[in-house]
């Protein structure tokens, strides 16, 4: 079927992102566990109030530029920046933006914790700041049970700052290491006379299991709402759950098992994530997008592929996230009828 | 040092870029080849428009949106636009865009001739179209001398179009087999009542061998303008000729071999361009960027990095041209003077 869609371009599909959004505030609802979505996959305001109506109990974001697009772009109340923020100009932000939304961030070192007291040394209300726990992910984080320790008393300490908790981005399946670290850190920051009120843990990839970690408060999840190659790769949603896919056009057929289109990786991104390949070709399991250069992706088949100059293909792209940041715009589909078009209100905020 | 810029950002020395063009410029004119930069690396009027002042007979487009906003930006007369353009609606953006500047374009098959030739029938002048041939890259193009002929014969009897020459992205490495090809597909239209006048050749890698393809009458180069760690790593230039650089903070240190910056794949992209890591700290060779979230890029050495949360380092990236479509606006350097903000004319301009 053909789309009445100039390509290459950037759908969602409503249906499935709201089932989406649903079956895992259902599945939240179920355990008791409060949902705080990320935004950084759809960084749409209209999205991230239906997740808000559907029960979620604020946002997650991971940059300032990227909240305040979703403030000036709909009704947000509470706000975790997950994210390390450094320097006078962004902590003064982040003061205006405390001013009108119940904002929350992380920290994982002194320098940090030091920069936003001086931003919020006399505000109205203090800034409730959350330790950053590495729990295996070896990204950010406090190395140790004791080290989170110690940055809560000295937020706990500093002016402007409220000690609210902690918070990790944990290694895939790694529940058990991750339990054992943070109910330490919790007992030894309870130990004193602070409380851990907010535990805050978050992943697509285990998702379903966040059960199975009853001592995180709160569960952070973005890429849930469209889906992707890559959490269908690890047995977490099917095809039918990929809210996001990429319209291209084959735009050569230069032999009969190879065929060229209009998205390269200005489009589908260059991310495999440990995959072959830069997507999945709806409907033609045995197409293998092998190259991308900027505007063109490269299929190629061990059979001929069957495809003529001018046909339409529908991509699952391996990462949604960072290729709904690629293009202005997205097309919004309601199944196969065009919902409409809409800006992608936090596309490029990287401050 | 500290530049006063608030990070990420990407940074663009113009002295760098400049004198860049200016040598390549020099190359070229020494060789009688004539220059017809790629915008797709700066998408910038400005730096179009420098490149057109040094001698330069056009610009190269991949895209009609790209060649749009360099229109409604400098003063653009000559493009090309290297790409099969289908469907009526960007055909008829083209001929609009036929009527501004002297336009011409690619196609490698018969589909798209004809849906050119149906847009440009009563055209006030015939749309010159060159036909792109594959030499070994393995693209887009027709695959042998015989259907480029055929091609050229299709363009030549299409109503509106005027076949107008060859054009290919040669392999790397490849001018020898190149050059055999295009003789061979010269000498086969020249034996019919055709003329090839135009014979587009390019690439950043091979561009300092491009007169040992003297058939090739233009040369399309796009990287060379910023160069990046691709083209040092070829040693087609060193690191002080890399005009753009990511600018980035440190916001967590974890270990003392491991730090973590503010610039992920949104800024930095996850092209590999066959490289390990995804850019090069400038002064840290021993540094790799091992690991790339969308808001975080994660460095790790064998010995301390001695670097402290707050610091900043500046990357060049693997591959600039990407880089350079992540974020909305650039900042413009003089050596180490911030000249200005521009926005990134052409970027995210697929269609």
């Amino acid at each position: 079927m053909t789309l009445p869609i100039d390509t290459p371009a950037v759908l969602v599909d409503l249906n499935v992102a709201e089932a989406n959004v649903r079956a895992f505030q259902s599945y939240c609802d179920r355990h008791s566990l409060k949902l705080r979505p990320h935004i950084k996959t759809h960084k749409l305001p209209q999205l991230a109030e239906y997740q808000l109506a559907q029960g979620a109990i604020g946002i997650t974001c991971q940059k300032i530029t990227e909240a305040e697009a979703m403030i000036a772009g709909g009704d947000m109340r509470d706000i975790l920046i997950t994210y390390n923020i450094l320097g006078a100009e962004k902590v003064a932000r982040l003061r205006a933006l405390s001013e009108r939304v119940a904002l929350s961030v992380v920290a994982d070192n002194l320098t940090v914790v030091e920069g936003l007291s001086a931003g919020f040394a006399g505000a109205n209300k203090p800034l409730p700041v959350l330790v950053e726990c590495n729990t295996g992910a070896d990204r950010c984080g406090v190395e140790t049970p004791e080290a989170a320790l110690a940055l809560a008393q000295a937020i706990d300490a500093a002016p402007g700052l409220k000690f609210a908790g902690l918070m990790t981005y944990p290694p895939v399946g790694g529940a058990a290491k991750v339990t054992t670290w943070l109910a330490e850190a919790k007992a030894r920051i309870e130990a004193t006379d602070l409380t851990v009120e907010v535990i805050s843990s978050g992943g697509s990839p285990d998702m379903w299991q966040a059960h199975e970690m009853p001592l995180a408060t709160e569960y952070r999840v973005g890429t849930y709402v469209y889906n992707d190659r890559s959490l269908v790769t690890r047995g977490i949603c099917t095809w039918d759950d990929c809210a996001l896919t990429v319209l291209a056009t084959v735009v050569s057929t230069p032999s009969a098992t190879r065929a060229v289109i209009d998205a390269g990786s200005k489009v589908l991104t260059s991310d495999l994530l440990g995959l072959e390949g830069y997507g999945h070709v709806l409907g033609h399991p045995d197409f293998m997008i092998d190259q991308l250069s900027e505007e063109h992706g490269r299929i190629t088949s061990a059979q001929p592929t069957g495809l003529r100059v001018g046909d339409q293909v529908r991509i699952v792209p391996n990462h949604a996230c960072v290729v709904a940041n690629m293009l202005d715009h997205i097309t919004l589909m309601r199944a196969e009828e065009v919902a409409g078009q809409e800006t992608v209100a936090a596309r490029g905020q990287v401050w």
